[in-house]
């Protein structure tokens, strides 16, 4: 028996957000793909080229051995006919990576707190060794200190991405600190356990393969544990790279197909959610649902230029009571069909849901409270988020839910309004529940020789 | 840039055991492997059909939708051309699956006490109920009662193994309880929690693919809540398959290659030392190393023909520790090179170690200490067992070690001799410490209609 692997077009969407869930946006196949991340990456090159000076001319990149401009032709084609052991994705780059990466199967979550008396100096230091290793690490190598570099040789797509908590930019200057880097406002809905609201640094550990990802994860914790306690971390996982490939919408623990509606990673919708570079360019796409809104990136401070925020929401699944809900009760508080992710007002996953469809009786077919009509708000095109998450379940009896991790340039404008949309009426709350929260700055991709976290400390 | 994987072909190994890690000894393609599977699968049929009957002739498991007999066409080539998604492994089989199959990137082995007041009806019943519902979701199936189906659908080569401990076997008679079928003798390097070595009925969930092992712990456990508790639980891992198939040998989290000597899969050496079918059958193939021994499976009750026995332990490993030997040290302590995996009398990862070979000092290669030195009895040709080994590390700063699962014919004969001989010298015990330990009745495989256990209640 053959078994045959499809990939379907990238289809065009909305950009719209319409569920906190399950992601993966490929292209149909590797050669567009590159085109598109080629293009992508010199784009944004070029703005960060021509914006602060914060990270450095173009130029700068293309000298590392990961450069920008090389990858286009070094990515090797991930499609299913080989093994992804030996598959890297860039560190030194304008970006971090792990952020439009097409996620992994597992992901560690790693939130540190630095020590008492912690100062600048400290933490130079600590994000120096921490980048210098997992520069290594990503590409496959074991750093200097490494005493089992043989397990560092498969990295799978590992990617390490860094977030700073307010209590670390603090140490920068408080003039460094955005407004927004802090507790978010509290909703009815959230019940959080305050231990998993804390953290200065987070190290967010992506990979294919699990044993990759310890190593790393042990690597960095080696680096750490002179300068920080940890605070709290989680492990979460979704399809593996060797069952599916990632060319398919994934489930969530509730058994829903979602994610169906993430702007596309190397999108312009991408560039301009997520990175903050949407207008004031020459070369700026404007979206296709009509005048280009604002710059999303507006209120990112010079430092973070080539960054994004991370807003981290630990959501517990309540599965017990979610199986007592039959297929109607699921499909009518999510307002799509279970099987297919179609929209009840459509057929196919990709379908746009129509909010004034109605059935034979003359009810709208979607609910007003399904989530899928909460999240989105048709008059607001700022209110798109980019979520890259990972479902947890710790062991039976034990607790089941999903890290929730939505990247966007502007959290006021993009991802409030759509919480508060949700907190207010969904459905889906009646199963869930925010347990842990937390949001981080995510500074710009480094050049190398250079530190994650140098635009901060010596921008 | 593109990707060769290249399979090596199956080396001649002499069968030894030399130590308690990783293993994975696939064959070189799926033609010869196809060929083998089979012909093992006959025999032990054929050997199953001759025994006591507590199973049945080997007609009534060609009746079954996965009957070993179909297996060889049905199975598909596990080459990396495809995602492995959609593989099964066959559940009605005279085997229970999780044995002899490759081990799977992931597996969670979930030990449950039977309520207080149970009775064998109440056994029965939970056991027809897990059987059936293992049944359907090792075929991709979502059992009857199952809500969310399509998290059932990409097996990626799901088992669900049943390990019988000595509350449950009782509640069948006191006279079907095996005499080795309990706690261990105590060894001086255990330091056992108590809570790591209970337990009344073991499901060993193993698969590629961490969302249908997950989906498949739910609802198994929810089979299990009305009649058992959770004793403990522990999620181990290996290799990712998409990042390296299972063609390679693998390492643990000390970073050593081994797992190398294991009997292979479908060999004859397999049947003789896991489930005891070595000799009294014309068909028999003697052990390589000289006259065949005596039937290793002498000792199994009526009931477990079919069967094997499980000595699970739960092995901390210290990392930190570790670390701070150096590669000589290390390799001093295991007698196998770190990168290759080679004895140190050898060159090569199969090579078998020549403990008489010396240096230019005239001191021997391998030191009589050195753990492949000690896991060895070059005299007795029954020491041997095979592992089945997961690692597993639950967070930073936290417990990492071997979740080592050992399957022999006869404990008292195969596993005890190498655990005295390591216990007593072993270099490698400055590093490791037995935390939990167990021991396991496997039942055999069963029929469609039958449940797992039925030849201990109804035989």
């Amino acid at each position: 028996m053959g078994i045959t692997v499809t990939t379907e077009p990238q289809p065009e969407h909305s950009g719209h957000n319409d569920h906190p869930d399950n992601t993966g946006r490929p292209s149909a196949d590797p050669a567009p793909r590159h085109l598109g991340f080629s293009r992508r990456r010199l784009i944004a090159s070029a703005a960060v080229a021509g914006g602060t000076g914060a990270i450095g001319a173009f130029a700068g990149f293309g000298a590392g051995r990961s450069g920008a401009a090389d990858r286009a032709e070094a990515m090797p084609s991930r499609d299913l006919r080989g093994a992804n052991g030996p598959v890297t994705e860039p560190f030194y780059a304008p970006h971090q990576s792990g952020v439009e990466t097409t996620p992994q199967a597992h992901a560690h979550f790693l939130a540190l707190t630095l020590k008492p008396g912690s100062k600048a100096g400290d933490v130079m230091r600590w994000l120096r060794l921490l980048t210098a290793d997992a520069a290594a690490l990503t590409q496959g190598s074991g750093p200097l200190a490494d005493s089992e570099p043989e397990l560092a040789h498969d990295p799978a797509r590992l990617t390490i991405t860094f977030g700073f908590g307010r209590g670390l930019v603090k140490l920068a200057g408080e003039e460094s600190v955005p407004k927004w880097l802090g507790p978010l406002e509290k909703f009815p809905i959230d019940d959080l356990d305050p231990d998993r609201c804390t953290g200065d640094l987070l190290l967010q550990i992506c990979g294919d393969d699990p044993l990759t990802l310890a190593h790393a994860r042990r690597m960095l914790w080696k680096d750490s544990r002179n300068f920080a306690e940890v605070a709290w971390q989680r492990d979460g996982f979704r399809r593996s790279y060797g069952s599916q490939g990632e060319a398919k919408t994934q489930r969530n623990l509730f058994g829903q197909l979602d994610g169906t509606a993430n702007p596309g990673p190397g999108s312009e919708d991408f560039a301009r959610i997520v990175w903050g570079q949407g207008t004031g360019r020459a070369d700026a796409v404007h979206s296709a649902r009509g005048a280009p809104p604002d710059d999303l990136g507006a209120h990112l401070p010079d430092w973070m230029r080539g960054g994004t925020t991370l807003v981290l929401r630990d959501i517990a699944m309540n599965l017990d009571t979610w199986d007592k809900a039959d297929r109607p009760a699921r499909e009518f508080a999510t307002g799509r069909t279970l099987g297919s992710g179609a929209p009840l007002s459509g057929v196919d996953e990709f379908d746009v849901p129509d909010f004034d469809a109605v059935d034979k009786r003359g009810l709208t077919k979607i609910s007003a409270a399904a989530h899928v009509a909460r999240a989105r708000d048709g008059l607001n095109p700022e209110m798109q988020i980019h979520r890259r998450t990972f479902n947890y379940e710790t062991g039976a009896g034990e607790g089941a839910g999903l890290l929730f991790a939505s990247f966007q340039a502007d959290i006021a404008r993009q991802f409030l309004p759509i919480q508060r949309r949700l907190a207010e009426v969904d459905l889906l709350n009646e199963w869930t529940t925010p347990i842990g929260s937390t949001v981080w700055a995510i500074p710009p991709g480094v050049k190398e020789g250079e530190y994650i976290g140098q635009s901060l400390f010596e921008g």
